[in-house]
């Protein structure tokens, strides 16, 4: 996995996409999957037979067929956006081919934020536009009735994460809780892809979600730490991937895990250590076409066959017989994913395959992403040491990158700001809180007082650094006390304390 | 691996593409890669004026354009047999892209045979031409020179395999020789892809092949079963393939293999045995794109992902520290795998990426097919217990489908046969003894005597069937010894009776 925000490169070709169907849009309400097919069909049957009357008698007008070539270009823009599949002659939209887990790829959507798996942007000082991303990828709102029903439930107070909708989006959650409450448990799986060896307070962010669901659930949970990805992706030795798969290990054990009720893993281990994963994944490799990839993740014929078929190593955990020493031969566990939004195109195509394999289709919990210091649209990068607060800082580097880099939602003077008041919505320093500041009445307090500029943006870092501190300083306490024994229980595959 | 005969899917398109082929070479002498480039590229940009003149005025000849397009086509089917790849505008041939382990698919060549891993067809009774296949696929024929120096080498007789032309062809076996005699080992690497539970007498021939290279040569041998193949590749569920490996295992034990020298494995178990392996098979991933295997093996968009991927797999044990328990950190053991050329696609690719990840290149001995006992040119399958002898058959059934089925290259009546013979070459009676009859006086006093036609078919079948019957016979009382026991000691990874 990776949470990491680089400017897109397919951006430009949006833009115009955008501005075409724009174009198109003037009046012309909105069609169903059908309509658009049979008008598609019709349009090129006329394409056809402009070109063959011309070829025959040459005689057709350039014109008349340059019209209706660019009509056709224009309805096959309208027919991908509403049908979520490429117009293709003979094969009218099926029911399915509109469902969300068939739907579009994360980046070919209809505005210009950019989400899959490589690749964040957005232009939108505020960050990406998470009401849309829900509707482009056809997932469900975490609204106030999930939460209210997680909280009773779990019996325990919602996670500010939920209850600040930094985890916005699900797939199937309330099926998860309508089995826990018919006491059938589930397991959570969560992971990253180790690129460096330090992580920053944004990698966090799912793993201290997934602690809080652990402690209420009490449920088992898997952590997968792609090294083979990195590898297949970055300029890297299959060696400094597993270093820092084991680094990263420690910094996650670090937010407190138990080792009874956790499995952490490197995949270029476990997958020498397992038959039972590795079939799960020659299984889902079977089952997904190189089209498939290709539509979900962007993957040209340039591209080494281990990215293609890669997917299928982040699926297979997705299925509890993935790991027989925690499941035995269960293959009915369900599997509930937090994780970050970008992250969904591979599990989308999990929920697509599973039934054709025989297994439950994992739910999922969707956090929206942790903005870079520079401001929400801008890249986050584990290579600009500025771009973030990283998790082995030192209270005066907290203080200083935030002091320095973090973006301002304040005004010029300190009188304009007194007058006019800052804006937190583009605020990094507020977002910042808004992750890690714990006391909701203390939050809406500053927020308060920073929209009406009672706040200044100074005081606001140093709240922010105030809060920072401490929680790096603890982490890296915590982080100390992880010795390589440690790292080898949790990495070593064997029984949990659950019974299945 | 697979070594089994179905007609080929794509045999029209190389149909037309030999006639096209044709016209175009009459007078035309041979061009090399770049001659061809530059007189396509000139042939496209008159194609796209044509066009353009076409479109702007409407007054263009169609007959014009129409035979432009014509020679541009010709053009490419001519450029991708000379440079071994498809034409791309604006790149031109490199070295490299005619090398030979850069060549063209097994698939595309100069004439109707097809080879390919799972394809093998011919029209010619005597079966596929090797002497072409040999500069199709840029291998080097085993001529009476590297016979000779194996027996040297080995101080043995060479084996009838090698000295009947059966094993015709090979890739670097002087350098493995030179090795061998400056005291630098290597080891041996066969495979089969276990489709069914039943193994003919062909696929014993690589087996008996191997067997003999092992002992005169005392090295470890390395035999892969892809049972994980077979999955992606046809309707099994993974536990038939796995149990079909199995089954498959004892046929192959039951050549007599010695246990402290062999090791044996299914893909589905040792992939989740050993991170050494699929840090191997990722290694490979890495450096292989989807476009050459799709240039190497004919894969489609359409194709799963598992298959796209699988000849990674299939590559990783011509590495040595894909076995540690065997080799264990040392990378620089040569490979030796005697296969049949069917698989030579598979270890292009194998010997073009190797180079590229440190590891030495594997070398290769290749026979010729097995024929099916309706002819050299038609299809033996698995599923049609008619079209070759099974290591199940009883003595009965075993002269009953010779009688019944094995083409005849003899005259229609005994008159006629007496009198202008027969012809060996296209007789399977006789082709099935050059392969299990080890006498040469005895097979050469045969071949002469059907020629002149002093043999007749009936009697040339009673011998075949009399060299058949105690061969299989004694082949099933050593499977009957081999025990579960056996197989799971064949299939432990361990170290073998080697120092490395």
């Amino acid at each position: 996995m990776q949470v990491e925000r680089v400017s897109c490169q397919w951006r430009e070709g949006y833009v115009s996409v955008e501005k075409m169907t724009d174009c198109l849009g003037d009046g012309e309400g909105a069609k169903t999957p059908m309509e658009l097919y049979e008008e598609l069909t019709a349009q090129g049957d006329q394409v056809r037979a402009l070109k063959t009357a011309k070829a025959e008698k040459c005689l057709g007008s350039q014109t008349e067929i340059e019209a209706a070539v660019q009509l056709l270009i224009k309805l096959k823009v309208d027919y991908k956006q509403v049908a979520g599949q490429d117009y293709k002659a003979g094969c009218p939209p099926s029911e399915n081919s509109v469902a969300p887990d068939n739907g579009p790829a994360a980046s070919g959507g209809d505005d210009e934020d950019t989400v899959d798996p490589w690749n964040v942007s957005t232009t939108n000082a505020k960050g990406v536009d998470y009401d849309k991303l829900i509707v482009r990828f056809g997932s469900s709102k975490i609204d106030k009735e999930l939460v209210d029903r997680i909280e009773k439930v779990a019996g325990q107070r919602p996670h500010h994460f939920l209850r600040r909708g930094i985890f916005f989006s699900h797939r199937d959650m309330h099926q998860v809780l309508d089995a826990y409450e018919k006491q059938k448990s589930f397991y959570l799986y969560t992971g990253r892809g180790p690129s460096s060896e330090s992580m920053h307070v944004g990698h966090l962010i799912p793993f201290i979600f997934t602690k809080w669901l652990q402690d209420v659930f009490d449920i088992p949970l898997v952590i997968q730490l792609t090294d083979d990805e990195k590898y297949l992706w970055k300029d890297l030795t299959l060696e400094d991937c597993h270093h820092f798969a084991v680094e990263n290990a420690k910094d996650i054990i670090a937010c407190g895990f138990d080792v009874n009720k956790t499995f952490i893993f490197s995949d270029l281990d476990y997958m020498g250590a397992s038959p039972e994963f590795y079939r799960n994944v020659v299984k889902i490799q079977k089952h997904v076409t190189f089209n498939q990839v290709k539509g979900i993740f962007g993957f040209t014929d340039s591209d080494c066959i281990g990215k293609i078929s890669f997917p299928a190593i982040q699926a297979a955990p997705s299925f509890s017989n993935s790991f027989p020493q925690i499941f035995g031969s269960r293959k009915d566990i369900q599997c509930l994913i937090p994780c970050a939004i970008d992250q969904d195109p591979y599990f989308r195509m999990t929920r697509d395959v599973a039934p054709r394999i025989g297994y439950p289709k994992p739910a999922l919990l969707h956090s929206t992403f942790f903005p870079a210091l520079q401001g929400a649209q801008t890249k986050m990068s584990a290579s600009d040491a500025n771009s973030s607060i990283f998790l082995t800082d030192t209270p005066k580097q907290i203080k200083n990158k935030i002091n320095k880099h973090a973006f301002s939602g304040g005004k010029d003077t300190v009188e304009e700001h007194r007058q006019d008041g800052g804006n937190p919505d583009v605020d990094v320093s507020f977002m910042y809180l808004t992750f890690f500041l714990e006391d909701d009445e203390q939050l809406e307090k500053i927020r308060q007082d920073y929209a009406s500029g009672a706040l200044l943006t100074g005081e606001l870092k140093k709240i922010l650094i105030e809060t920072l501190q401490p929680m790096i300083a603890q982490h890296q306490e915590r982080r100390k006390q992880v010795t390589d024994e440690t790292v080898k229980q949790f990495m070593t595959p064997r029984r949990l304390n659950f019974h299945f």
